[in-house]
Parts: C-alpha cells; sequence; structure tokens
C-alpha cells in the first residue's frame, strides 16, 4: 500500500488522491500542517530533504517526491499516461507547463490569499502573479478549445495535474468567466469515472 | 531532421544542444534573440503560444515545445531515460525539481545581472532567489555526495537538465565552492562521451 503525506487543502497533494482514487490503488493519508511547519521537521526533512508535500512512500518503503513525477509514477503503464512516444510526451510538456508556468502563479496566490492572510501585505506581487497566472489561463483555452483534453482526445495525468489548481483557481481571485473552453474541461473532468473532489 | 528555435545563451535551449549531440541525432538550429522580442512575433507565437524557447520542430513538421518534455522525446527509448518505471520517475523528479525549484532561482538570476544588466533594479528580488538557489543546491549536493549521478549510477536527462544552468551559476553571482559533490558532478557531466560546451 502507498503511504502519501500530504495537505488536504493542497492541490499538489490532490493531485495524488485523485489519480489514486481512479487507479484504483489503495493508500493511507498522512495529514501535515505546512502552516504549523510540519513539512520542516528532522524527520520530514529526512523524507523529503526540500521540505514539501506531497511525499509517497511506495509499497516497498522507497521514497518519492514532486507530484507530477508521482503522478507518472503511478499511472505509469495505465491509459492515464499513453506510452506512445510523441502522446506521452505531450502528457509530459503540460505537466513542467504547470509547474513552471501555472502554478507559481495560480496555486501560490491563492495559498496567499485564502489560506496564508497576506493579500494586503504581498499586493503587488499578487497582481504581478495574476498577469502571468491570466497568460497561462489563456495558454490552456486556446488548447481546450480544440480538443476535449489537454494531451489530445482522452483524459490523461496531464489533466489530473492542470485540473488541481485551476478549479480552486477562483480562491485566490481568478475569474474564469473569459475562459469558456477551460470552464467546459473542469465539468469534464469532474464527470471522469472515480472522479473525488478535493475535500 | 529536428529544427530547433533557441538561443545560444539559454540553458533551456542548450539542454537539447546537449541531448541531440549525444544522441548522434542532426538537427537544425534558429537562432532568435529573447532581448530582441523575437520569440513575441505572431509567426513564433503560432508555434509556441507561450512564446519561449526553445520550441523544437519534429521531423514530420509537428511542434513540441517545454524543454524538459522535449528532452524526454528525444531520450524516449535510449539510455539517456532508464525505461524502468522507478528509474523513469526519479529522472523526472530531477526534471520537476529543476523547472519548479531551480530554474526560476539559478537561470532567472544570471539572465538578470550577466545579461538584461537588471542587477541593481531588482538586488532585493534577486538576494531573495539567491537564498532558494542556494537551498536547490544543497538539496543536489546531499544527493550527489552519495551517487555519481542525480538519477542513480547512470548519466541521464536529469543530469542533462540541471547540468544547464548549475555549470553557469557563477555568471549570476552564485559561488559553488561550499557545494564540493556539485562541482565534482559537473566535470564528471563535462566528461562524459559526445559532451559538447554550451557556447
Amino acid at each position: 500500500m502507498y503511504t502519501v503525506y500530504g495537505m488536504a487543502i493542497s492541490g499538489n497533494c490532490y493531485k495524488l488522491k485523485l489519480a489514486l482514487t481512479q487507479l484504483d490503488q489503495p493508500y493511507r493519508w498522512v495529514e501535515l500542517d505546512i502552516l504549523k511547519g510540519a513539512t520542516k521537521t528532522p524527520e520530514f526533512l529526512a523524507l523529503n530533504p526540500n521540505g514539501q508535500v506531497p511525499t509517497i512512500v511506495l509499497p516497498d518503503g522507497d521514497t518519492l517526491v514532486e507530484s507530477n513525477a508521482i503522478l507518472c509514477y503511478l499511472a505509469d503503464g495505465s491509459p492515464l499516461w499513453p506510452s506512445d512516444r510523441r502522446t506521452k510526451a505531450e502528457v509530459l510538456k503540460w505537466m513542467f507547463f504547470e509547474q513552471y508556468s501555472h502554478e507559481p502563479n495560480i496555486a501560490t496566490v491563492r495559498f496567499w490569499v485564502a489560506y496564508a492572510g497576506r493579500a494586503q501585505e504581498l499586493a503587488a506581487e499578487i497582481e504581478k502573479r495574476k498577469v502571468n497566472g491570466y497568460k497561462a489561463l489563456k495558454v490552456m483555452e486556446e488548447t481546450l478549445a480544440k480538443r476535449p483534453f489537454l494531451a489530445g482526445d482522452k483524459y490523461t495525468i496531464a489533466d489530473i495535474a492542470l485540473y488541481a489548481y485551476t478549479h480552486v483557481a477562483h480562491e485566490g481571485g481568478y475569474d474564469l468567466s473569459a475562459y469558456p473552453a477551460v470552464q467546459a474541461w473542469l465539468a469534464r473532468v469532474a464527470a471522469q469515472p472515480g472522479y473525488v473532489g478535493m475535500n
């Protein structure tokens, strides 16, 4: 059985909950409160020197980190990460885009605004990040206007990775009304077999 | 043949040059000057709506973006991206770490300091990023003190992805003297068969 060290409000952690459920893999969830320093204890840093959740312990006791690398591990050999070379890379393209262009702008703003109470203190930084966050949503919109899922016709871990923070972007003050294809895709993901919500 | 749209001073673009050379794949390089807006023209945005280099055009005319996803595509089926499930995910772990924890701190600081002439204007932001950049180097140091390459005993695209900006970190003012295992690893990468330098 897998053990996930995670925090329920974290989209990066939710990615694993959704994938494990849809892959029908049993797991144990250990809730850690980032806001109370639970990821900076010596015990946790021994599991993950980068001090981040999620961290997963595999059935053989080995540890793996980085939410999107864990998604690839879990989905390897399943339809959630198609094995043909071009589609496999297309899925990864969206997952690297998520970590570089989407998460730092959309997830970070949500955290500051909705959970860390820093909206006023960081107002200027938040405005800068929202410009880049809306750019990321525009890139998604242009693709999703042309096909049902990010990597093509099929639902994959690219959709899981980007759904995680897009579907709660409004908590950070993002308005998705100008992104109808993104909104339709959010509904399409939530209608997938085995879908489970964040909380 | 592959066509790479890139900029010679960009580590993200250099990753492809190094991998294509080591994989013995012929390619054509189209140099674009980011500083002169060459990635924001309508022609280039049609190739890559996110307006970034590198962008690669595959032999069949299809386009792929995100440097690390391109590395995976190029190395798929080769020893540079081992196919066993656990090692494959370990390689990806380091590549996601590179895009989230390393590149925004080490590459961005180098660009501001050495190429954009913004060291003074952005001094406070640079100091913040260097704290996080040194944290990323510490994570690498801890692993490389225990094994010769990031994902284990073998040289992989994880090493290519992280070598690209680590070996020029000094251009942004980073001092690697407290990271001997990282320094030894840089030398080990530069000694690999088919190695080619950045410029």
